[in-house]
């Protein structure tokens, strides 16, 4: 699976962050989500130890940091910024639920850099700060509790950034281990119990009722394996002898 | 917006979490997008001040947490659970990308109760854990570093949950403050350019160009609010006059 180019156009900018221990969350979930870029804007404490612990494997991000004075410069030679807000705001840019602000970051991010800024982590993003984004982005999160931290909020954007980025594009998982069974398997099979439930009793074959249906079906819903017909047989003939 | 159903009957089962922070961040996670029921499979410091700090405004969570001695004890009533996994294993459950995992765990929500399994933070889930499960769930992260820690790993799912459950369902945001002007509004506005730029001599009427084609098309989707067509027209007027 190759990564995404439009992720490596996508830079996240954390403005005015407190606590350098979300700097280093922010960066590992991140890395973990394919994106790379990260710009902070008068971070209270950075670089820290507490940053580069939290960020466990991602360091690299941390050390590749580009660290600016005001917004605007970490903003520069981008085509679209959205602001991350919890609430609406007069005067400012269109304000989009997550999924369509993702979709639509993404498109410009396969030909130009883009960027998606989160504020401080007790007083958001300011007025003059969420002017300069051409769009504002809210989580839907649970209206009787929305408070996702920073670390969090970084987590749940990355995620849906890939996961519209790989749409499409995962490889198939491996579904099975062992090879099929044939058609002529499963209807020995099922021959195999119609005999076995007939000796023991259970099936009666002037009243058959939906027995061996209900078997058919369920044997074709399975899937099964041709190991799996084999031990089935097995513990039939073995009961078989036993009774 | 109403919270959906289904949620309501996502248990999220931690087994043998050892960190209480982790077990706190988890509710928060869980909260923020509307999941409320927690296992937790013999966890090995639990309750904890650690936990409730780290829940935040969660702690109602964890205080309906249910405790378990098994994960079969964990996992009783519920028709479907995904064990996330990171790699593939013998012998187990069909293994799902997440979006596909969460969409088909969705549906059976609908009706009846189901969860998603999480191991301890450095071992995971054993096999026989797996084996418990009817999915395994695997999230679709860099291959490069795919380290989630179990509150970053519950974020994702739970979103990608919530997502797939609101799909459709989001309330539509408010996308205009202000009226919008009318094709006549607009149609004055360009009247008034092609005026003051003729005026200035930077349209020449024998060979316009492309200049008022471009005006147009930009202020049609731009969507114009009747006072911005306002503040235009006056700036215009403020221009001639100097002129």
């Amino acid at each position: 699976m190759t990564e995404p180019k439009a992720l490596s156009q996508i830079r996240v900018v954390l403005s005015r962050p407190s606590h350098p221990g979300n700097i280093g969350a922010a960066a590992r979930a991140m890395k973990t989500m394919g994106l790379s870029r990260l710009y902070l804007v008068s971070p209270r404490d950075f670089p820290h130890p507490e940053a580069m612990t939290r960020a466990s494997g991602a360091t690299d991000v941390l050390e590749n940091a580009v660290v600016c004075d005001s917004l605007a410069e970490a903003l520069a030679g981008t085509v679209q910024a959205l602001a991350l807000t919890s609430r609406h705001r007069e005067l400012c840019a269109p304000p989009r639920w997550l999924p369509e602000a993702a979709s639509e970051l993404l498109q410009l991010a396969e030909d130009s850099e883009v960027a998606v800024v989160f504020g401080n982590e007790t007083f958001g993003l300011t007025n003059e700060e969420v002017a300069q984004c051409q769009r504002t982005v809210t989580i839907p999160a649970n209206a009787e509790y929305a408070s996702l931290n920073l670390g969090s909020a970084v987590q749940v954007i990355a995620w849906e950034l890939r996961r519209q980025a790989l749409e499409g594009r995962l490889p198939a998982l491996p579904q099975q281990f062992g090879e099929l069974a044939t058609h002529d398997d499963v209807e020995r099979l099922i021959t195999h119990f119609e005999q076995a439930l007939t000796g023991s009793g259970f099936l009666n074959p002037e009243h058959p009722g939906r027995l061996i249906p209900r078997l058919r079906r369920l044997f074709g819903r399975a899937a099964l394996e041709r190991e799996e017909v084999a031990i089935l047989r097995g513990a039939l003939a073995s009961l078989q002898e036993k009774s």
